[in-house]
């Protein structure tokens, strides 16, 4: 164990991790920094401060990320349709790079010579800081409290802040969820509790950003989201900055009830596990974009963008956002917006959004060729013998020597 | 133009189809055999043996395969979790290649020289029965009417069965829909009429085989779907044959509102076009699949599947079932699926299907590890911190050279 | 057949281009415009205005595009190590791209509203030319005369040539190569004659660019390549402009003996096909390239790269260079080039090309990691058990489950 | 430390994995059974018997696994014609899954708790071994003694044998290599001396398997390999094994200077290292195999192929043989290989291998298709206009939009 001076501390000011701030004083005898960022969760970050300075911290940041988060983070994400596993949207993975950025940037304002996380040693968050970390300031060494100490269960977290006097008055002391929380402006997520059987349903008082379907009002809701480059920027003609946007699709999306998962994921670290998440917003995000860019992209650009997906996908959850592969995706990515510009009207109902209709100036729908109707010789249907004969002459010559493909 | 003595016709009963039949009769001077097929398109095939008598076929087949289309072809596909383009479940496009296959076997068994189809000359289907043709007797001929005729509207198709006395009794006659329609037991399509708009929003009285949303029962519908091998056997404990399964999947879909889709999507001859989709069984089975894989596979071999899916759909959607790499494709499929055994619970509701719950004899969740509580030495927290920083080493030796990420 | 006025032809000086023009002239009654280009073919181009002048053309082009041609076409293809079906350096390929372009940029110049090639109508480079022009003008036609007269034999425009007193005065005249060939300053390749029999040895007296490595020098010839940003800039340390320095590869290469290739490969339009080809500087590069990017990429980088290159590859066999997704791969792969810096060194010798050596100021070979000898501790071993231990862990629970690998 | 009772270790007779015999029994107090198998390494393996049973082992196995080796490893690596990152042929990777297979089976036949191996912690082949040998068998303990002990250089490891009684009358005590080598019947490699500065040039004396391309026969070597199922079966006519036909290909390869690599490659482990590898059979047998493919493959199956290769290389090269995703892709790859039989014919020459002839009953090569002749109607050029029309109609649409591609 090297000697550490100065730790940066990515605090919430719950008891986890206030009692890491002072294990960490007490174990590796150093400074700690604390690091509290608001990036939608839906708490007060202010109060995180007495807490801190309850705790002897000196240096106490409290930052405001939200519009940074989605603008330079879910937005460049939902540019690719970015789908974990066919289901997951991402909202916790997507939000760790920014912590790990601000955290390394704290410990270079500060001099800290190690940043600390209150991630346990089974799950992906862990590796999403820490390869984040390492990739901004590869000298820079990690503690990983869950990962080093006995404190295993919740008792004994409780048992260390009585001997430790470390005041613990959170409102939330006694009538603690019975689910592993995460929240931020794309997402809520549940883990732990019930869910840990994958055959039983979630209970419906589990759920927080989102009315059961069951609750939605009777009337479907319609909006319009309009996209430049890629992006939401207006909601029904209102322009919006990304983090207010992003809000406000939410509590559209969470009133209607959409937005719900419940899946058995993989995680980087090999094990399966299950998770239940709301993402409102991102949820009609995600419809609203593909739709808009179903009229401006290319075909084969779009195919190339569905190919590729998985794979960004995969970058993402697994922590490599601050890697080379993932900007040399980026950039592919970044490349093909420039023209997703454009509206779609969405109609939100009962806990599913449909994309309803959609327009752009850079629509390549051309009316003349796709109708039914007389074109007027737009397109000349007997190309199509031709297309068809050619895209067929390998396998006609493979069936004419013989080759049988049922 | 070679000389053609008979053509099997893939033959609706309809006035398109008709029409074909003399026309085809006239202009080739050849015999035509017409192929009439149940597919679970909802209407009854055995009337078209008197249409087609009375236009003077003496070979008329008429196929129930509703089974062979389900087991051989719909199955198949879901197993790999197929979709195009993000959205569409391939619902015409699967149909095709077993009418393809079927239309080669009567050629075969009747000694015709050719087949014939009613696809226009812009759509995709004209591809995906003359590929499948091909590949399957090369030295076939095809005959696509509407890429050689000069009838291109409705009124002169009127006219010409006025000229040539065929005998238009269909009850459709005066009230066609304004759409253009398709058909089978995976799903209804819908093209043309405001569609050719993509920014109008489809009708709600053009949805057949779902209520809306808004029309569904106010109360959740749950079932229990049980796979095999990655195909669904049973629904709520009863076994059903995969016809029958579908069918059943479908009206617990089409009550609950599960499964419209209204999309843009790229043909592939090149152009754009809007498409309204039910597919209430599909979207369901869709999810269940999934559901049932996330227990079941391994996380690479899920990944891996993800990864290849879009070249699969894109293969289906331009009409390459038959052919080699299709094959190749599916017989990795069909591997990763020996294992995709087990039952999963849903929550149908006003438009959406969600998996509730999971279970198998085949599970890999391991609830020992994947557990929050103490989980007994299981798993070695410890072996987080190497797992992180050799997945890390490559990116801290390039920030120690000065590379930089942001 | 829509009336032309102008077309612009890509005219070689040669026999089948010379008939072309005078055909154009008498079938479409138009005026003909001549594009000669220099891309480093090995032969005058200047020689073609006096035949076209003969020929009656009034607007005559002749460019020499080999700067152009290397530091556009050639050199970004090379930044993405670009093989075709494993073996095909892409040396006709990259070329039409270039030539599609000066067409339409001469069409719009000179008001023309058609352009025509002499490539046949069972080969790549119609598809080329033609996707190319469409792409760049969208309203442009093109007239292939391959595809639409019947001299289909050396005999019959041979005789055309007297009937229509076109001057015969090619030097080539009566010994014609059995080779259909090609060239530019990448490749130059042979077709047809004995090579559509793959069983065939080519005949020694067939290669031109390359001397056979029997008769190459007995003294291995070492050279070095310094590149920048993934490009080649110099020789032994002497900085050259892209063409002249892929100019010098070749003579360096062919004096060795390098290059040659003997393939059938699997054309667009459905066929396979002989090829032959020499590119002797081009093989080098290859080389070269890949050693560079060996020590100077992230180790993710260069695998995405690989695994995108063959879809790359055949985007450029296929005729698609001018395509939004050629461009979105392009800059994806120029994003990663930035860091290509630095020296290889090569060895050259009776028909191989080795590197032997590669250093940059960019390098991520990290000496004190990857050495065998005690590396003080920048490396823990211990590490190692963590990294497999976590990679192993879904590999243990599936076989802790019974799943069986062998 | 969980209690071992008895360990079985891949015994190489050498001095490393002696030293590891006895401080395996000291360290552990456990019994050590020693694997030592032929997998063609060119050396003895009889002679390990006595130095085991002079450490005091009792249960000695030694194996000669050679044409398991080739039949079951090699030759399914390269019906995929697998090379990592470009251009190495994987000669120690595809090694390592043998052994670790064996490992565990006299785990299971002996009773043992436990492997060992005298990989180090800083190379791939730890990896492979432990991956391996968790696949097999979930609760097998593994013991990697590089990464434990302090024996960290040679001189202490010779220190360790005197204080022991470890008898080192082993031929090589004195002279040692400089290199790190590992040789089988595919390939043999060399690692560190002066091979750990990239820019400085192997030494001649270096390579052991062929001579140098300047030492080979004035003269080409041709040679015809036969192909059944993508796998090599005779040598000029004459059938054999799939051990002896290796080692026949790489008397021949080595005889004619061909094979020789000098490669700095990533490891899995996250740091670069350089390499050499001398592969004589292995690389002819590549050139052969792509060579008979690319007459019987169907071309979007060969692109399939192409694409996945890198995959499924890195797959290998990462140690993750025994895995779901590698059998996945594995039955891709041979339901592929069904129709590839047929002959190659072979130049070598002066380090230099080439295709110069091949044919096949499963040929697609269609002659009367792809003649620069007359081809009688068998192919019709106009079709190619349809085919380019309708593939360029996106482009034209989208320019005819505004869309700018240059």
């Amino acid at each position: 164990m090297s000697k550490i001076d100065k730790v940066v501390l990515a605090y919430s000011g719950g008891l986890d991790t206030s009692v890491i701030v002072r294990w960490l004083q007490d174990t590796y005898n150093c400074e700690v920094v604390t690091f509290t960022a608001d990036i939608g969760q839906g708490e007060e970050v202010e109060p995180a401060r007495a807490k801190a300075e309850a705790l002897g911290v000196k240096e106490i940041y409290i930052d405001d990320l939200r519009e940074e988060f989605v603008r330079d983070f879910v937005f460049p994400m939902f540019r690719a349709n970015t789908i974990y596993e066919g289901e997951y949207l991402l909202g916790t993975s997507i939000a760790r790079p920014l912590i790990a950025k601000r955290l390394i940037e704290i410990a270079n304002e500060t001099g800290a010579d190690a940043i600390s996380h209150g991630a346990t040693g089974k799950g992906n968050d862990q590796v999403r800081f820490e390869l984040g970390a390492y990739a901004l300031k590869p000298g820079i060494q990690v503690i990983a409290p869950w990962r080093e100490w006995d404190l295993t269960s919740r008792e004994k977290l409780m048992q260390y802040c009585e001997q430790h006097k470390i005041p613990v008055d959170f409102s939330n002391k006694k009538k603690k969820s019975p689910y592993s929380m995460d929240a931020n402006l794309l997402h809520i997520s549940y883990e732990g509790g019930v869910l840990e059987e994958p055959w039983a349903e979630a209970e419906e008082d589990m759920w927080r950003w989102s009315v059961s379907p069951e609750s939605a009002p009777d009337q479907p809701t319609y909006i319009t989201l309009q996209f430049e480059k890629g992006d939401p920027v207006a909601i029904d003609g209102e322009r919006l900055s990304p983090a207010t946007l992003l809000e406000k699709l939410n509590k559209l999306g969470g009133a209607n009830g959409i937005g719900r998962l419940d899946i058995v994921e993989n995680r980087y670290v090999g094990m399966k596990s299950r998770g239940c998440y709301e993402t409102p917003g991102g949820t009609i995000l995600m419809k609203a974009h593909r739709a808009i860019e179903s009229i401006t992209l290319d075909r084969e650009v779009a195919h190339l963008k569905d190919e590729l997906m998985p794979r960004y996908a995969k970058l993402i959850y697994n922590g490599y956002w601050w890697s080379p592969e993932r900007r040399m995706l980026q950039v592919a990515i970044d490349e093909s917006q420039s023209v997703v510009n454009g509206e779609v009207r969405l109609k939100l109902y009962k806990g599913s959004v449909s994309a309803v209709g959609r327009r752009s100036a850079d629509s390549l729908f051309d009316e003349r060729i796709a109708t039914f109707e007389d074109d007027a010789g737009a397109y000349n249907q007997k190309d199509a013998e031709g297309f068809i004969k050619l895209n067929a002459l390998r396998l006609r010559i493979a069936a004419g020597k013989g080759r049988d493909l049922i």
